[in-house]
């Protein structure tokens, strides 16, 4: 018997199946949501998802992904798709120095997609919303020739006044530094992808760190409250994005390759390409931020995961500078990843 | 010399020349929001954007429009089919009672658009959202294979505690009632598809109505404000979306054609179709809602727009009955319009 399609159901009947499927974990995070005075007065099924807010900073982000041009349907599972949907946006608000609140998820769905894939999805968006508390709320159906999920994402700031992560907020001699490791889930990708083999704990490693990248909401907490005020998160490669943040700052950067986390696993993987890697693969969802020396000790030492300095910002142009252990420069596509001229690299 | 096309430029200046078009009239919204209490801290070019919030209700909504599903660019102009996008968006908000704040808007982009075509189609945006301060606060773009617009709108009631119009607060014997008049989008839409020729009045009324929907705001705030608590907006058809507050509310309704309200252009011009038209046409966003009639005759008084009692909730099956004014049943499809079953009548 061939698995039920969606145009073998209804909207509503599809909407109730999707909202059954993520209600429990749903219910826990709306409660955690209540806790903390926002809570939930609407959620699935009405013109609009709604809620009581308190005073203070809200942010709001949106992110969207699309089959054959962010994910193939033969090389990603279901859970990890709706997995990578949300967490695209969580780490946006990671990025913010934010707390995530509500979402609301579209649709764009082919009508021979199996139904029970879209309740996988659903699933694989709460795996990760419930391990920050981010709660789905309502969303929109829609049909279409190609299937695409597009998450808009609502944010607090812990206080009322803020303080936000911003992309236009370093200055020069700020200190360049990342959470984590680089290069993972463009190896993951690369492994997935051209059906590389490694031993079990390697590919468990790095297929993870492709389909299951953890937004570092925590994090960016941590990095907000110890006055850290300029951030973005790694989505489409440790240069471009560090470019990105040049540029909102109107100044440049200079990034040592030695400095660079890279951990052992990739390097043994890909050990011609683990730089490449390191410096080009999007979708690492690790925060990149900047500050003076002494609030980046102090946000260093307040945070569990590894941090690590690896440049500085520096006056003159909007570009990232990036040289060797000796100060040799090492010439990088400075054009970064676009969505239109190229193809990503990682996804 | 052939117009520039999306594959022509970069994601970034995109971004740019679309923020452009739009800033003056954004920053007349932002200044407004600004006076409310709702300051812009980060618009266009963050990871997300952010304001300073009031305490109060809070609501979020979202609406996709695909290309070849929802409109055809041979049919739609560009400018009509951003204020379209942003309309259908306005409307949930105008059905739950409140306010519109921040939007962020997806663009899924084929590389061959005319950039020109995406400039116009953000002015339309801020057409629609100038008439109620809307404000497009970011957004994102991605590369796909079909052409999308998805909005993500937030909203707010105008008192701390709500009143929100719900789905699901009607009760027996409420009156069901309308804004406005119906059936004019869907005849807009047969006279655009078909190329139907009438006298210019109607042509700019029918096309217009399709083209240029008005998203009650000003009435969705005065009837919470007068007591009314149910509503939902036209945009599915007026039995599928009245099908939809009942089946939410747990009852039934019955509507009597010879009560809807429809225009002497939409009977001339569509002498045998103009009830059908009424009855099934979407994309309306007219208000429907329902109230004791105490409540309804206050609420109808205090609204500058017409409006009018075409029927009453009922206990019982969750269906609408469509009567004549004998209070003979007139047979309607009670399935809807379904989003994948089905092509929309009216789009």
């Amino acid at each position: 018997m061939r698995a039920m399609q969606v145009r073998d159901t209804s909207e509503f009947h599809l909407i109730e199946k999707l909202a059954g499927a993520i209600a429990e974990d749903n219910a826990a995070c709306i409660a955690r949501l209540d806790a903390k005075d926002f809570r939930l007065r609407l959620g699935i099924g009405d013109d609009a998802a709604a809620w009581d807010a308190s005073a203070g900073v809200r942010v709001l982000t949106t992110d969207t992904m699309v089959e054959g041009v962010h994910f193939n349907l033969g090389q990603t599972s279901w859970r990890d798709l709706g997995w990578k949907a949300l967490a695209s946006n969580l780490s946006d608000v990671a990025a913010m120095g934010c707390t995530p609140l509500y979402s609301v998820i579209t649709l764009g769905l082919r009508g021979d997609l199996p139904v029970d894939g879209l309740v996988d999805m659903y699933r694989g968006m709460v795996d990760v919303g419930r391990t920050c508390g981010a709660v789905i709320a309502g969303g929109d159906i829609v049909r279409s020739p190609v299937f695409f999920v597009t998450v808009a994402l609502t944010g607090t700031a812990t206080t009322p006044d803020g303080p936000l992560l911003t992309r236009a907020a370093a200055v020069p001699g700020d200190q360049v530094a990342v959470t984590g490791s680089l290069g993972c889930s463009a190896g993951g990708f690369r492994m997935l992808t051209e059906n590389l083999e490694f031993d079990d704990q390697t590919s468990i490693h790095l297929s993870r760190a492709h389909n299951r990248p953890v937004p570092r909401i925590a994090e960016g907490l941590t990095l907000a409250a110890n006055g850290v005020v300029a951030a973005i998160d790694i989505s489409d490669g440790l240069v471009d994005d560090l470019g990105k943040l040049c540029k909102s700052s109107g100044l440049g950067a200079v990034i040592r390759t030695d400095k660079i986390p890279i951990d052992d696993q990739l390097k043994r993987a890909f050990p011609d390409e683990w730089q490449a890697l390191a410096l080009g693969g999007g979708e690492e969802y690790e925060l990149l931020f900047t500050a003076p020396e002494e609030i980046m000790d102090r946000a260093i030492a307040s945070l569990e995961l590894p941090c690590t300095v690896i440049g500085e910002i520096v006056a003159g142009p909007e570009r990232v500078k990036v040289v060797d252990q000796n100060g040799k420069e090492i010439p990088v596509d400075q054009s970064g990843w676009d969505h239109f001229q190229h193809t990503q690299p990682s996804s």
